[in-house]
């Protein structure tokens, strides 16, 4: 009995994909009109899928169906115009034909060999990031797929340069006759407000987790770089070795923008490698008014953004910029056998610039995003979200009943509502702050509840808050008025007797 | 004055997409047709690429034509019928289309939360992997990126495992209150045919380089359980802490199999973390008559195996099994507030299963692929893929000229040319063995210069030796049969005088 081999029937492909194409267009239509979040009982979704794979194969038919009738109705919508959670993670016209070709050709980014067009395509597509962002010449840069992994990579070579330089390891490469590696000396410091993934990062590189120093940051959120010395001195006397500064420009709570031209002198100073986690924020930096956030990073050691953040390129797509490429090289190159080829010696294998030696020809979106807009297209794409980030902001601070918790110099709003008897100015003492806490605990929820809009929340100086994350391609004034339209009805439907929301 | 602002023109994606697709699917129809890698300098096609960024947009159409013009000359062409190199990685027609929604959607899978349909339909078909493998329920499945991915969090988790077991780390999420961690005691073991990703995986873990033991391995390129039972005691002599095993089911060189069953009787009473490797070998295991190259896999601590190598998955997307969620869970679970949701305590969150926080939605291609052939379908490729794997290495026994260089259990041929002078019986040692690796390195220059086909190289017990890597849903007999009389013809225009090669 002869079961029916696979075979690649390009006319039943084509006639498909043209249907899949027709769906695309129309979701990208009409996702606005969808619930931004499912209303799901976990598991709800697991019970309508069958817990064995079929035997037999399926008409592509039924599996679209099955797609449209399970799966859709359980998706998140990141590219509804109502979704303002996290940070945006874009699709895009252009993007999503790169992505198509992408997976047609199936071509890997692993060494110069399997493809060269991708490998050249990415070392182009990167030299034009770092230009738009202003970096200097030092940097070369490198797609990852994260902003996790490139914080990972930037700890791993931190780590392993301090242990060369404190002769515990004089070459990660061979790894032939040196001493133990002494990593339970190393110390590596963020901001308080870091990302998650910097302790993270540090706790999978092997860093002891109590190494690992919080920083403390100022009232704009930003890492108190006299804190940073002192931790720092204190760790010398000590007898630790500091390895590594995560500096973040723009953090995730809060947009909070480290001082990086002080953190780089005491780097310098003290020879630790520094990172600079700008995953968010970096985009804004290809806007000359905006280039100021990235003051003194010119002179750290390594660099991430996000370009499937806010520069419309589909995730995932990670930039990651690096001065000592030859530190970088030390600490995850490999060349077995099986691998090499000719040119290996006149060529860059972006294997060796990370933790995969898979990689996906992710140049070719960054390529397409970038010259279907321009420059100038994504300069003013990102104008236009932090012109509507300060416009929100402003309504939230013109509003006696909500409070704005943070600056808000990009385009990430955060705010709570403080209610009626907890007015600004001086009465949010008023009420306690627990209950502020629980009040817009509840406004949140209220907010979901209505499918329309999706934020998510944070903690400011233990204070209780939500975050609205602007940034898509399609988010308009008229998104952002509706939605703080919403805000205020929800949070006044929290109390019963509110008058009318006014509108802006 | 005003720059352009992007926007989102549906209808001008649906006419573009529908282009694109007409590009797709006559891509596939005609890549065989092309030079299977480019004959190319390196910095060709960076040369012709624009050094800057432009500053305004560019229509579709020229994009077009430049990725025809500049890019596609460039590729390797990975769903060539003669690429033969490394593992292949597929592209199919159905996870080809699941990539095109996954792009559009642009859904997150970090949490439940950010799409619950991406996180329960990965749950539902790492389950349809785990029965199709026969993998037992103890163990839970999560898709990485990569194997190298896969590996290192493995290590990592072993890592963490052995030093909370020696009281080094108690509590390797806390981070509060213990001991430094005491990194260089620890030991990792793998075969000397093991794949580099081990290595690199322990280094970028933290482990010292040297404390990764490469064990001996045997004639058939398996691991010498006894060597490893000896290294192990060995290091435990020396007051060392044995942390990880990597095992691998059929290595990258030869398709080694290490002998697991031993293997495994040996971490249980060592209490060492088991890891499989079966990066490609482990897809052949939905195959029953195949299921023997699980043996002793049932009693690993983790499994990896690549559905976008040997499974019609595009790259990509690996299948990763652990049997204890907790520890792995200890390693890698963050919880920021800012990332906070209601349900966190009734759902699996997977960016608490391994490095990356974002994650695409991978599990929608797996679904599309499994759906679309059904696993009897896949059962068949894999069975005459290892059937036409098993033709070749007949056809290369059977020639007088050709050395079969290591068995050939699944699809992957090794081998080399003797020339006349150096037949098998004897002869071979009267040519010396440094010409013998020459002529070979000169055959596989000759067989890429033709632009038909694609191998690549490696070193079995010192030899140099020519890997022919079968397994692409296009592969058919008369591929191979055309494959090996290019090798024949090839080998013997290296040697003037030889005659006609014969078909098999």
């Amino acid at each position: 009995m002869a079961d029916e081999l696979p075979s690649l029937d390009t006319e039943s492909f084509r006639r498909q994909a043209h249907q899949v194409v027709d769906w695309m267009a129309d979701y990208l239509a009409r996702v606005g009109t969808l619930p931004v979040q499912p209303s799901l009982e976990p598991g709800a979704i697991r019970a309508l899928v069958p817990s064995d794979a079929p035997e037999g194969p399926e008409p592509f038919e039924r599996i679209v169906e099955d797609f449209e009738r399970l799966i859709v109705p359980g998706l998140t919508h990141w590219g509804h115009p109502g979704f303002f959670a996290y940070f945006p993670a874009n699709s895009s016209p252009p993007s999503i034909l790169a992505e198509m070709l992408t997976a047609t050709i199936g071509a890997q980014c692993m060494s110069w060999n399997t493809s060269p067009a991708a490998t050249e395509l990415e070392q182009v597509t990167m030299e034009w990031l770092r230009k738009m962002t202003g970096l200097p010449e030092a940097f070369t840069g490198v797609i990852q797929d994260t902003a996790s992994t490139a914080t990972l990579v930037a700890l791993i070579t931190a780590r392993d340069q301090a242990v060369g330089r404190t002769g515990g390891q004089a070459d990660g490469v061979s790894g032939l006759g040196h001493a133990p590696i002494r990593l339970p000396d190393l110390t590596v410091y963020a901001s308080e407000e870091a990302h998650s993934s910097v302790a993270k990062g540090a706790r999978m590189a092997g860093f002891s987790a109590d190494r690992v120093r919080a920083i403390p940051a100022d009232d704009a959120f930003a890492m108190r770089s006299e804190a940073l010395a002192q931790a720092i001195a204190a760790d010398r006397a000590a007898g630790l070795v500091p390895a590594c500064v995560v500096a973040t420009v723009g953090t995730t709570s809060s947009t909070g923008i480290d001082p990086v031209p002080d953190i780089a002198d005491i780097c310098e100073r003290e020879k630790v490698w520094l990172h600079i986690d700008a995953a968010w924020g970096g985009s804004a930096a290809i806007v000359p008014e905006m280039r100021w956030i990235f003051a003194g990073v010119e002179r750290a050691d390594s660099v991430v953004f996000n370009p499937h953040k806010w520069m419309l390129v589909n995730f995932d797509c990670t930039a990651f910029f690096v001065r000592d490429t030859d530190a970088l090289l030390r600490s995850f190159a490999t060349s077995p056998v099986f691998l090499k080829a000719a040119y290996d010696d006149r060529v860059v294998n972006f294997r060796d610039w990370g933790i995969q030696l898979g990689r996906r020809f992710r140049a070719l979106k960054l390529w397409f995003v970038i010259r279907t807009y321009g420059v100038q297209g994504l300069q003013a794409m990102i104008r236009e979200h932090i012109r509507l980030g300060a416009l929100l902001a402003g309504w939230v601070q013109e509003d006696p009943e909500f409070e704005l918790m943070a600056p808000s110099p990009l385009a990430l709003v955060v705010f709570r509502y403080v209610g009626r008897e907890g007015g600004k100015t001086g009465g949010r003492d008023e009420t306690p702050a627990l209950e502020i806490d629980a009040l817009n605990e509840r406004l949140l929820a209220a907010l979901h509840a209505t499918g329309k809009i999706m934020l998510t929340q944070t903690r400011l100086k233990g204070k209780y808050a939500i975050r609205l994350a602007l940034g898509h391609l399609t988010t308009t004034e008229d998104d952002v008025r509706k939605a703080w339209q919403l805000i205020k009805e929800a949070a006044r439907k929290l109390v019963p007797g509110s008058p009318d929301p006014r509108i802006p």
